[in-house]
């Protein structure tokens, strides 16, 4: 229930993918290297198979009042934020289900239900899946879906140049959980409490976003934001072998009025929250008015905030005043480790 | 750690499976009904991918004795059981872990090492996955591979006088599970000891039979026993509307002089003992001699043990006694559930 910085562990989930890696024989006709959103294996004569797996246990990523409808809900949104970012529409559903000994017929209900609901809102299906009993409440949700080979929009390719954009502001997450987890501590304007907690119990996965990039083919990188804006900008410029200059910090209206109200650094919220599910990408500068009118057309919004740059810094410049972007973002593990 | 019959449980798993899988949206297209081994979802004319779930739960799924690599490497060997079920080659494995604060740099590699071996010796790659963390050491494995769509295996299909098959003896799993848990409460063969135990720490998938039977289109019906046999006969009678009659009893050597030594009944540890990955499938009379040569052609063996009947009973009929063999098989939870 708590989370933490990332940087406090000593053996982070990042560092522990990293050192599991390692002894993974690389499969030869692989599409996307390790460590991109998705993988993806190839099915048929320039058509791919891309799954993405990725773990929900309730102790670390369920905040307190977050409902297991919600909660199954998120488990599958969380893995459809990856496809979205892939520009691949989700198909499949399989959900591994470890379930503590107290959940009642009623709480099973809602779970399924809340599985449902998260495939069904993304068009995608619940397949199948496998239960067992275990101390925490673990919902394992694996995605199925195709594309063509060429449609994917990896983390890598971003080109000096290229214009920096997401899919909408940032900063609500990271306000709502503390406002959840610091109950008292900070001063939540009775307007802006349920679209905070609402960020934080209802995320949504930006899937129509990503399929319309795709389609205009305008994306030269991409992914999702749940680790944060900040982790994102330098995944992706690691990857691409390029820089960020941001100029403009996307900022939700409601992160800025929590600021404001309890005199945070709206910066910090923005940058370093996360659990956010927005897509970062680069757009080749020549398509940028194609992708606009593309994400505008499915109802999304594509906000220009900064962009790619030959030197390898991540840089948020600002009135003339430039500050480095850490690596860092949120990560979750138990107090006690 | 402790195995418990499925009957004992109020809402054992089976059920909850069914509980749940009540608030699904059918997937119009899906090729495998919920329940069979595997999912399976159209990818192009004829061609289907084919997905699995699978979770190990250390708490409930490893006995003692059993390292983190047999435990890594078990948790891709069931998954790779249900495919060989269904004969199926599995290409890629998707893994998420939920990790203890306490394991060790060292833990974390055995069960990296024991994942990409599980994959490899049945000749697919691990692609991808995530980790978090979770009071118990949670090891969620998706499988993905394609097959055409009339080649699947499934669990319905048995017609009246087909011939029922496995492709082993049964009971070691049983024996050695006795062995591990009632220490000193059994007596085991100095001789039989390994053999018991390797059974349990180090299942084996019987892929290659399972492709060999796809290949000869002898089957009519299959699915894994890792339920247990008589689970399995009840699961595949109940999908195919048939009824079965064993005659011969596949008892594995070491399992009879197990049962001897300990004045028990062999019948129990064969039917009714689970974590045994043999496949147990119907062939058309007609092809049993190519089924045969098939699995033999690959190394294994095809066991007749009797065949199916019009009447939906299923009985054991040794020497003209019958015996009704029982819907009940191994199935895992915690003891204060």
């Amino acid at each position: 229930m708590v989370w933490f910085p990332l940087t406090k562990h000593p053996l982070g989930e990042h560092e522990i993918i990293k050192l599991i890696r390692r002894y993974f024989e690389v499969m030869p006709e692989a599409v996307v290297p390790f460590g991109d959103d998705v993988s993806a294996v190839p099915v048929a004569a320039g058509e791919v198979a891309v799954l993405k797996a990725d773990m929900l246990v309730a102790k670390t990523d369920v905040p307190s009042g977050m409902s297991l409808w919600q909660a199954a809900r998120k488990a599958v949104v969380m893995n459809v934020s990856d496809f979205a970012a892939k520009g691949v529409a989700p198909q499949a559903v399989l959900v591994s289900l470890g379930l503590p000994c107290g959940l009642s017929r009623n709480d099973l209900v809602e779970i399924a239900k809340g599985l449902n609901s998260g495939a069904r809102e993304y068009g995608a299906y619940v397949v199948g899946g496998d239960t067992g009993e275990a101390s925490d409440l673990v919902i394992s949700v694996q995605l199925f879906g195709t594309s063509r080979k060429e449609g994917l929009m990896l983390r890598s390719g971003a080109e000096p140049g290229d214009v920096l954009a997401v899919t909408g502001g940032f900063g609500k997450s990271a306000s709502g959980l503390k406002a959840l987890l610091s109950e008292g501590l900070f001063s939540v304007p009775p307007d802006l409490r349920e679209g905070l907690l609402n960020a934080v119990y209802l995320p949504n996965a930006r899937l129509q976003e990503g399929l319309a990039l795709r389609d205009c083919d305008a994306v030269s990188a991409s992914m999702d934001s749940s680790d944060g804006l900040a982790w994102s900008l330098h995944e992706l410029a690691a990857l691409s072998g390029v820089g960020f200059i941001v100029d403009t910090l996307p900022v939700a209206e409601e992160a800025a009025r929590f600021a404001e109200a309890n005199g945070l650094d709206v910066s910090e919220l923005v940058l370093y929250g996360g659990e956010e599910y927005e897509l970062v990408v680069t757009v080749k500068p020549e398509l940028w008015g194609e992708a606009v009118a593309a994400v505008e057309k499915v109802g999304g919004n594509l906000l220009r905030i900064g962009k790619a740059t030959k030197q390898k810094h991540i840089v948020l410049e600002v009135d003339g005043v430039k500050r480095a972007i850490e690596a860092r973002g949120y990560e979750h593990f138990k107090s006690q480790c």
